[in-house]
This record gives structure tokens, sequence and C-alpha cells, in this order.
């Protein structure tokens, strides 16, 4: 493999989470399905955050949070997203440059706002979220420069991008371009419901178009339509070059043909927020993957990046990830 | 007094922070004046924000913050200020609302943006105020509602309020209407700076427009030009029919006449920031004396709302004060 000027160029929506504190009845009382993603339109976004308590806007955008998190390591993050010229997009592009990231993607000039991401956050911790995808949906291949790709060690995708049917085209044109470049390709699932929506196409990706799967146990299960997660971690040894597969509390397995690692979680006393949990071990993977670490220490990096997130409200690292390894010696 | 609909009213500048993390280093390279509230222009806050680092946006506004803490002690809260029709504006809007605080000034249809303050924390907790006034400029006396102000208890006025031309008319109007119903009329001092640029009209103020001042230690040695806090108070107890003068760790001095309070602030263990922390004193003590509670009482309130609001980022309250000093047992 040739230099690269970035170690992870990740493609996602660019979103501004909007995060208030709930409960179950709140839930349940708006049909929301806890703990997933759901799309919702511009209606529904209005009448939601209508009865939503007051919020705090951060940004987020799973693929975003990680490379911020690449960023917070101290590496090189790219990131390709479309928002609009609004405030929230403003906000957006300052909070992923403000950190480094070179995030270069056009901002659309009218048509639909910013997307935006309403989050409840329940008293366990646990994340509601409900998306509508406004501008990012405008995302093409017209905005994936071969360049770019070409120069970045790691490409990375998020599940998500399956959604907004433009991004997908953007998605696989970069993927060629990255395999043309002998680069590796990561894909997250994102979503237990995202995957039932587009299973057979991520069955597909998998066979030629993805070096690295990430998935949590609700989305490798939903995959390959299987119960037992045992069975599903067999399953993704088969089909994957390399599946990194979280399970929350109970750590993460690595499988890598017949090599597999058992990863712990880090502890935690209380979790606050589980947002962008996810997308921050993806993180800590990617940027030790980028830096040639073994898959052990990568999983013990996203482990580190986990417990980071989920002990504050927002899937942005609120304090330096290079410091934190630092401090543990990594 | 007849009866009110209104525990508090507020009127003053309606502002969206933007919160964050900094170094005293950052401060200095910027000529930032630490601890103060520095009013900027927009093309300083563009450079400013392109400066800073990622932030999280969060409603914010000194009365705003006030009235949002009368709601979380339970009570009825309405504010009057100006924002946009813009994305930022509507998160003001819905936050404010959202807590059940009456809102229904217009917004401005086209013009200057709602107003933000980039707000840089540093590791100590002290906040360093930068605000773009924006919108919020634009507070008229038209915004003024005789039947709105005679039906509350207390109005309460920033002294920022000082800074935008129109919004003096908006301020005196205001102070008019609710003394011809026999209300009570708050002022706070709002800054030490702010105290110095209107001196004089802030004394011309307390002879028969305001009937409870609330002010720092800085602010009313500025005030009353004086070095020494007890000469202040001294003067205080002359010059004002009450005044509630806060103290940070040192808790507060309360004096009416010939009558004096000392109340103790609560003990915290890390200060995380101090944005708010005035504005929430005087929405404890200006709950308690909606409630008739003694003044001592009511300084507590203050003490025990105030301690909240510094233990996180942000100026409003994270968790329900009602439910706070009922744990408290006050």
């Amino acid at each position: 493999m040739t230099t690269h000027q970035i170690d992870v160029l990740g493609i996602g929506n660019a979103i501004v989470d909007v995060l208030s504190r709930s409960d179950d009845a709140f839930l349940d009382a708006n049909e929301l399905a806890k703990g997933a993603m759901t799309l919702i339109d511009e209606a529904q976004a209005e009448n939601l955050y209508t009865k939503m308590g007051q919020a705090i806007e951060i940004s987020g955008g799973s693929a975003a949070n990680t490379i911020a998190g690449i960023a917070s390591f101290g590496a090189k993050g790219a990131f390709i997203g479309k928002v609009r010229d609004d405030q929230l997009g403003k906000i957006f592009t300052h909070d992923i440059r403000s950190i480094g990231v070179e995030f270069i993607t056009r901002a659309a000039v009218g048509g639909a706002p910013t997307a935006r991401c309403l989050i409840l956050v329940t008293p366990d911790g646990e994340r509601t979220m409900n998306t509508y995808l406004g501008a990012s949906q405008n995302l093409s291949a017209d905005d994936i420069d071969a360049d770019q790709v070409a120069s970045a060690h790691t490409l990375y995708l998020e599940g998500y991008l399956w959604d907004p049917a433009q991004a997908k085209k953007a998605f696989l044109k970069a993927a060629k371009y990255a395999h043309n470049a002998s680069r590796q390709v990561a894909l997250t699932l994102s979503d237990a419901f995202c995957v039932d929506r587009y299973r057979h196409e991520f069955l597909n990706l998998l066979v030629d178009d993805v070096d690295i799967l990430f998935a949590n146990e609700a989305e490798i299960t939903s995959l390959f339509q299987v119960s037992d997660f045992e069975d599903a971690v067999k399953l993704a040894a088969e089909k994957c070059k390399l599946a990194v597969l979280t399970r929350s509390e109970k750590g993460c397995v690595i499988v890598k043909g017949s090599e597999r690692h058992d990863v712990c979680a880090v502890k935690i006393d209380q979790v606050i927020d589980t947002t962008g949990a996810g997308d921050l071990f993806a993180a800590g993977f990617l940027y030790g993957f980028s830096k040639n670490k073994s898959l052990l220490e990568c999983g013990h990096l996203g482990a580190v990046a986990a417990h980071e997130i989920i002990s504050h409200m927002g899937a942005r690292p609120e304090i330096s990830l290079v410091d934190l390894v630092k401090l543990q010696g990594l």
C-alpha cells in the first residue's frame, strides 16, 4: 500500500443532533421504537419537535462522529456529506473543521434544510433517534473526488447512506475508487431496521465491496437472519474479510477467517447517553487499524473511545482521545 | 396586590449560546476579557467562531435563563425578547416554550439573524462571553403588552437591555405598566462593564423605577465606585428598596433598609461552567419572592438553583428545580 495523507475518510449523512432528556412514557405516547433510528419527514419532525422538551444542539451523523473521533485520536480524518447553507449547516461545518477534519463537500444552496436527528435520551442512557434527512439526501456521486478517496488509508461508509437514493451511488463510486487505489473499505450496518430494509444489498456488498464490516449484535443477527449471536459470528467469519461485532457492555468480537479476538468493554459507573457509542467504537478501531496496530489493540482502542462517549450527552468526544489513551499507556 | 397569572415576567435579549471549552492562552491570544460579557459585531462573531473549537448550542440569554429557572421551579414564567424567524430563533422559541414559559413576542422577519453568544469555558469553569446582539436589538416598546405586564407579580429586567437603544424604551414602558398595576420591578446589573457603560442611568433607575436590585460584587462596587464590598452594601441599603448582592462561593447578602441577611453558597466539588450562575440565583430568589417566602429562604433558593447550573455546561437547568428543592425539604 502506498503512503496516504488521510487516515480515514468517512462518507455519511451530515446531521445536527437535537438531544433532549425524555422518559419511556413519552416514547410510548409517541409510538417511538426505543433504541432505533427511525426516518421521519419534515412535518413529522416539526410535530415531534413541538412535543419534545428543551434540547441542546450538537453536531452528529454516524460516520461524521467516527471521523471526529479519528481527529480526536490525533489522526487525519476527512468527511464527505451534504448540508445546506443554513445556520445548522454552518454549525455542522464549523464543528467538524474546528477539530482538523477535511470537509470540502459543497453545501446545498436552497432546497431542504440541513438534516437533524431528534434524539430522546431516557434515564437508562438509551437514545431513540428520529432523523429528518433534509439536505443530506442530496449527496450524490458528483460529491466524490477520486484523488481524495485514493489518498485515504481506509474509506468508511455508514449503512444509513442506503436510505437516500443518490447517496448510494456516491457510496459505490467511492468504494470503486478506493479499491482501484488498493485502499480498505469499511462499512457499518448502522441499525437493525436499516439492515432489514436493505439486507440483500448489504449481503451483496460483502462479496467484493467491503473489507471490514462493523455491526452490533442486533444488526449482525438481522443481517444473517439468525437468533443466536454465535451463529452470526460463524457466518461473519465465512462471509466477511474482517468483521468487528460489538455487544455494548459485553464488549466485542473480532473475526478474520479462523482468527477470533474477544475484547472486553471498559466498565462504566453510569451510562449518561449512548448516542455515538458505535460510531466512536469504530473510530478507535479504525484509528488503530490505520496505524497498523494488532486487531486486539484496535478493539481495545474502540472500547476506550466508546466509554468516553457514553459518559456524557452527545456523540462527539468532549476530551481529547489521544490524551486519554496516553493516560492509559496504550 | 391583586391576584396574578404570571409569577415572573422577564424582558431581555433572546440569545442562543454557543459553548466551547477553551483555555486561558486562547483568551489571551484573542484579547478576550476573562469573565466579562463583550459586545461584538457580526464580522467579529464570524471571526471568533472560525477560531473556536467545536461547540454545543443551548438556548441562553440572561433574563430568559432566569425565567427558564422560574418554570423549572414549577412557577409561571413569561418572557419578552426578539429573535429572527431563522433556525436559531426556532431553537430559542422551542426551548423556552417547551418548559411552559409564555413567549409571544413576534419574531423579526428579515434583518439581522437571531442573537448568539460565543462562550469560552476555561478549565476553572469560568465563562467568557462574546455577544452578537443580532435580532435582539430590534426589541421595541411596541413589543410590550400592558395587560401581560399587569398580570405578572414581578417584572424582571436585565441590565444588558441598556445596550440595544430600542430595548431601553421597552424596558421603561414595561416598568411604568408594572408600577401602574402595583407590581414589583426587579433589575439585574448584568455585568461590571455594562455598569460602567450606563452607571448614571442605572443609579437614576434606583430612585423610582426599581424595587429589587440584583448585582454581584464587581457590579455593585462598580455602580457605587467603591473598592470595598461592605461599603457597597451600606450604599445599597441607602439607595435600594431591596438589594440582593451575590458573591459566588462566598454566598450572598440581602439588604432591605436596616434589615440584612447573609446566605451561604451551596458547596460544590467541581465547577464545570459558571454560565448562568447569576441568572439562576435570581430565578431561585424571585421564585421564593413571588411565593411570599422570607428573604432568607429566597436567598437559599437562589443558592440551590445557582449550584445546579454551575455543575454542568449551559445556563438552563438540566434537572427539575422543583424536584431538587423537594429533595432538600425546602
